[in-house]
């Protein structure tokens, strides 16, 4: 397989986007692997394979390589003798917040017809608003955490039972979420992330809670991960999470009931429906009180979540084989034609 | 003001893009346009003032235009003496259905730093999809008219109490639409319906229900246009709306009570919100049993609902005064160099 891993963006998660990509350069032995690197100038660059260093990008080296064109059918290298397009068969979107999951790419790659593996502009829109993915989930049937919504113009005046946790509505990897313990930490933990965001989600933080991950995908079956219950500390602060990013040994399976991780598995289908075809997610499940809940979608997780799959490799193949169709709208000038034979014009 | 007018694009409603931009050229009469047309392959023309006619697209004469390409910072033709950029302040995305209004130009004119008017990626989805826009208005306490959701793979066999309406989740224009007045008609419309998208949502059919057209967009104030009652058929074909995207004269005021009137007035601003920020929308509504139920969201409307302003002109320059900004990102390599040195790689 010819596969184009696109990683970089102009988002916070940056840096984590390159460690994803080193990652899985390492993880994807089979397939012939070109990397396309998008700058803090929302540029792109073609990346040698022997160039993916982490060095390569923080020294600005990565600005010697070669700038590509977007255009229909691909990314292309532009020189005297013309126009020459990147060979890939599938680009692997693994630029994580903003550009990546927020549906900029997805749009972009539809819009110039590249196939490619991430979440579309729908599942996007929705997974990488917290608040959004609460009316998802809703509507679906899934249950979640109780929250509330806060704007930065509404009055902080809230009645609250601590402790809670704050988040912007807008990013993931935890950048700008707090655990507030009580009412004279709230304003600050509040501040922080309105940096982030205009919107937050305050939720009850339920301590000791049980977590666990699903991921999985759905090709012309449905291939779901082992179910990992992820080391615990309070939270992931950012560099803890971005060593996260860099994990490519398979992990255990959490020890936990059937009953416990069928219902993990249904919930994960209902999450992923027809919405999230063509990419691999990973849900975020709290159990409390022996109900399922979702905490978060991740639509591009950490290294693509390899780690959670027996082999990776070949189901990312599969996806690539079951990629979902744009419809095919031809376009004709039928009413324009009758409106001009009705005026006289033709 | 210099505007860049987009439209066209792969969608069922390329051909009353091209009414409704053909329109707008004579609507604005001040400001200094340029016109940019997206084809039935998705690749942009520069379309000189004078070409625009019906015809001129018809006859696939736009194709001896200059060809643009989409960079950061804008729209270019690429000559020997390298790149120019066609020169605008503002792109108004006048792209109907898919493309214009599904978050995909959106997407792209923010990924590439162009400022634009229309809603932003997330107001697309929510907008763009029938369903979405149901939950949204829920989340926001605006009420809507009763519905049910069907996908292709469930079954047919639903109680209904007849007339109802079926209209294809994604879809603009009346596309795919049908009244359905008893149980034997339903298959065929909800093939006709499926033949589009692949979930319907299935509504009452109110007869002879009120409706109210508020168009608006949000400046430095709020500029809401007059309240219309549209001219009532049992609802618009494609070939009327068609000509329903050619109107550029003023029209009156519907002959509502005052309270009506705010009632309608408050739901557009809570449903505009935030959310659509640098667009000019317009949101239809019915009122039955006094109560004001949001029917649908027009995100980029035929024309622009010119004709519902006063002012259309003048206000159009001030919301192109006031776009939202994307937030600024700083990349850094920080985390990278603290790894790096922490591995005494540096």
């Amino acid at each position: 397989m010819k596969l184009a891993i696109l990683f970089g963006g102009s988002s916070f998660e940056h840096e984590i986007s390159i460690v994803s990509a080193i990652t899985l350069k390492k993880v994807l032995k089979k397939s012939e692997l070109s990397f396309i690197f998008v700058d803090a100038n929302r540029d792109f660059y073609l990346i040698d394979s022997a160039s993916m260093t982490s060095k390569y990008f923080s020294s600005g080296g990565y600005k010697k390589s070669k700038k590509l064109l977007l255009k229909q059918g691909g990314f292309f290298t532009e020189g005297l003798l013309g126009s020459k397009r990147v060979p890939f068969d599938t680009l692997l979107n693994l630029i994580h917040g903003r550009d990546g999951e927020d549906g900029k790419i997805a749009s972009m790659m539809s819009f110039f017809g590249i196939p490619f593996i991430s979440p579309r502009m729908e599942a996007s829109t929705l997974s990488y608003n917290k608040l959004y993915t609460k009316l998802l989930a809703q509507s679906l049937g899934v249950k979640t955490v109780p929250y509330q919504l806060l704007r930065t113009t509404d009055s902080r005046d809230i009645p609250l039972q601590y402790p809670v946790i704050i988040k912007p509505v807008r990013l993931g990897s935890s950048i700008g979420v707090s655990i507030v313990k009580e009412a004279s930490s709230l304003d600050y933990a509040l501040d922080v992330a309105f940096e982030f965001d205009s919107e937050v989600i305050i939720e009850p933080f339920i301590e000791g809670v049980k977590e666990y991950n699903q991921a999985g995908c759905y090709t012309d079956r449905w291939e779901l991960s082992l179910i990992e219950e992820p080391h615990k500390e309070e939270f992931l602060d950012f560099e803890k999470k971005y060593m996260d990013f860099s994990r490519d040994g398979q992990v255990l399976s959490a020890d936990i009931p059937d009953t416990l991780a069928s219902s993990i598995q249904e919930s994960f289908k209902k999450v992923y429906g027809s919405l999230f075809g063509g990419s691999i997610i990973r849900c975020d499940f709290f159990v409390v009180e022996g109900e399922v809940l979702l905490n978060e979608i991740n639509p591009i997780p950490g290294s693509m979540a390899n780690y959670l799959f027996e082999e990776f490799e070949v189901m990312l193949y599969r996806l690539s084989q079951h990629l979902p169709k744009e419809q095919d709208i031809i376009i004709g000038y039928d009413y324009i034609h009758s409106i001009q034979s009705a005026k006289g014009k033709v």
